[in-house]
């Protein structure tokens, strides 16, 4: 898909502080693959042989880690060459061009749309645009310029912040807080109640759940992700958490900031995880394990055991990645393990045989 | 976040059946953790260590399985001592306490809100309440005092029972049957088509699902969980069956009373799980397994044998958990293991040749 | 649950391309279960033994992979024997039969339910039912026939096809595509934004995405599954996809034609699967992992490596079915072989003792 906006690769270059070699007037209209490059397109390349295939596309431009005069003489052909932004961050600096070239999400219409329900006491800010069939409920407050798509539901009490963009089907929970910026995608529920019973030999009783869920600013939530209020304190994401998919966040976890999960993964009661952590798609955090900052768990790690600051785990009981690599591929080995054993019992009691015989 | 309702310390105990100790007149207002006690607040404090700890907050009152007198002398600095509930089951009494201290669900409108949807065949009981864009299809019935929060789809046939709660965005599939008090959360699906087809070289021939999905009394289905009609029978759970969020529920399980599950769980087309067993999260329960009364399944299982009533199970496959925990353990010494068998062989080879050429 | 419509055995065998047994004017109104068998229901049953229980309920009409005649004397008590359709693929001439019999889904009426919202730009095909609160956001198109049930939101440029029908509460992302005669049950999501960030030591830079979801036809979508666009281009699924709940979707992954997944499964980013491939429940595929035609993913596998075309694989890291169980009931037995080990060390010891001091 293309977009609108038009840029030339000169405003580019400037915009993510690349350097250009070659055309800087050619005029780009939007980012593809390499196999769809054309004219107008910027493409990304990362080493040496990406920026050669990328040089032989019809693409206007190029982002690359690589600078072309590295590459020796001019790809034979006559045809111009694309013009090249080199940017040591290469993947960052296409990740920027983009955002300039990105024609944004869908706009809703400012004001409520007629078959929105908005209760009296709500408060909305300037240029909120709430969608068709938008629920906003009592004393609930929305942020400025604010976007609620088609069939959003704020629960009594909850806020959400400035320039927000909640998309269709989101609910968020009774007095829960969205901070600024933030994006949540369609059907995700924030703010659902904490799963809290008490169970005995023959009774299970419900622990009613008091806290909420607040959300930090610049956050993004998946689509049917599903964050918990807490049982009496509150269930925290800091800021610039980016949470993917089918995400289940448990009452009383606490999410540090600049955290990144990949889909179905699932965070139990009272987890902790520190700043810049890096959480792969369907792990599963223990109830109230903590993973330090910085800290990394591959995918479908299983995390029992708190990890430390910068560690990096996998597997299930999860544990040092390098060791974790190296027992499961022994595991591999083990019928050959268990042949060897075999063999060398049976040589061992020749042994003894031609020994005599042993007390043991 | 606090509540609203208002009693003494010498009601709580009396509700909850606990031996009260100390002050017996102190109005409580709200339950909350030990962090946040204040002077009308109640805490929970589960044995010696957490009850000093709780002794030394603000907190008007605490729930304990801890009498307070065994602690020693009081401690010192004049404030007056929190009152103490001693109860031998102190989460079920501090469950309980909370249960009164709640002011429950936000409360929807009695009667059906103007851009409510209900089909002229549906009956709806008395005091219930239908929130905005709710849908109710033909043939539905809404038992009295039953709650549908906005934009709640109750699809033809479909029947919900006295006293329910449907969360913001719930979908109860053709012909399905809620029981009395059973509360479903945001965006969940009950009564979703069975996944059915027949597979062969090259065709994949849909089975039509002509089952319905049957939820006992006083049950809790979680946040964007998904249960499945049955093919031909009904999709059981029976009563007071607990599922967290992102649970799925294949066609034709049926899950005895008394039941929790934690999120992410999925139960494959024909488990039968029995009365009172405790499965935690991402647990896979295999196409027709049984778990028994009582069983215990644990995080992350993958259950592909029949688990006893009783039982305890971990790992995939899922074997006892005690076993399970011990090989797991074995594995991280996969690396000595494969080492010290190298080692034996050089050994024994090198005692083989110190014994002169064999046969073998 | 009974269904309304009404054919003769003879009707049915016909339809199925069966060879019929006994009775060929009997009404059949209705399939079950054994259990619920009764005078005007088609049952079905795989196996001899299958076939001698079926016999003996009140079924009127069986549907086996067994001739009866193969059976030996017919059972005593003078009731008339059901009626037997023998077909060699009998699961497949059961569904055929099903399908039949099947009532269909719930029909919205024809034309624009007068809550509905639809954009003027949109195209609506002839005999579109659109239900209420459903939005229809500008540019897009629907196909003839189609079903839009409560709810339903498309995003501006997104197009479906002819004769789908989509649940309640499904979301369509913008410009996304869905094939003609797909089904899309209650609350999916096809066309979430892809997840994508570039996050560095101190920072986390959005990666927008340009590309789009396109269904192919004859695909069923589960219920809160969430299938996300394509970096610059697009995700992509075949034709006649059977996706079970709860499955998640990366960006731009390419699924084939005629694959099943079953529930919780997971595609990351980029993973290919070849047509006819079957992916069990709870799977992981990794980001860019190739699954060949007619590949086997068994549940639970996590999927690090290619699988080639009829591969079958099981286990995380994902392996040769075959290997990977027998690897796997190895570690059931590690406990034994780690004490075998340490028995085997004493006796070499022992053997070295014998021998007099050695050099090693």
């Amino acid at each position: 898909m293309d977009t609108r906006r038009v840029y030339t690769v000169a405003d580019l270059a400037s915009h993510v502080g690349g350097t250009l070699f070659g055309q800087d007037s050619t005029v780009i209209t939007a980012a593809t693959s390499l196999e769809a490059a054309h004219a107008n397109a910027i493409v990304f390349a990362e080493g040496r042989q990406a920026l050669r295939r990328a040089l032989g596309t019809p693409a206007g431009a190029i982002i690359s880690d690589v600078r072309p005069d590295v590459l020796g003489p001019p790809v034979p052909g006559g045809r111009p060459f694309p013009a090249v932004i080199f940017a040591s961050r290469a993947r960052r600096a296409m990740a920027e061009a983009c955002q300039l070239l990105f024609e944004g999400y869908p706009r809703e219409a400012v004001g409520r749309h007629p078959t929105a329900v908005v209760d009296p006491t709500a408060t909305l800010g300037e240029g909120v645009a709430v969608g068709p069939h938008v629920v906003v409920g009592p004393r609930c407050r929305v942020g400025g310029r604010t976007t609620l798509r088609a069939g959003v539901v704020l629960d009594e009490g909850a806020a959400v912040g400035d320039d927000c963009y909640l998309f269709p089907g989101v609910v968020i929970g009774p007095n829960c807080v969205i901070g600024a910026r933030s994006i949540i995608h369609p059907n995700a529920v924030v703010g659902g109640e904490g799963f809290g019973f008490v169970a005995g030999e023959d009774y299970v009783t419900k622990q009613p759940q008091f806290g909420r869920v607040v959300v930090g600013t610049d956050c993004e939530i998946g689509a049917c992700c599903t964050l918990d209020r807490g049982t009496f304190d509150d269930t925290v994401l800091g800021d610039d958490v980016k949470l993917d998919n089918l995400v289940q966040v448990g009452h009383n976890v606490r999410i540090g900031s600049h955290v990144q999960v990949s889909a179905q993964t699932a965070f139990a009661g009272r987890a902790e995880i520190g700043d810049y952590a890096l959480i792969a798609g369907q792990v599963g955090i223990y109830n109230g394990i903590r993973v330090g900052e910085r800290g990394r768990v591959k995918a479908r790690a299983g995390v029992l055991r708190n990890v430390p600051p910068g560690g990096d785990v996998w597997g299930h009981p999860a544990r040092g990645s390098r060791a974790a690599i190296r027992e499961t591929l022994l595991i591999e080995r083990l019928p050959k393990m268990a042949r060897e054993l075999e063999r060398l019992r049976a040589r061992v009691a020749a042994l003894e045989n031609a020994e005599g015989p042993r007390g043991t």
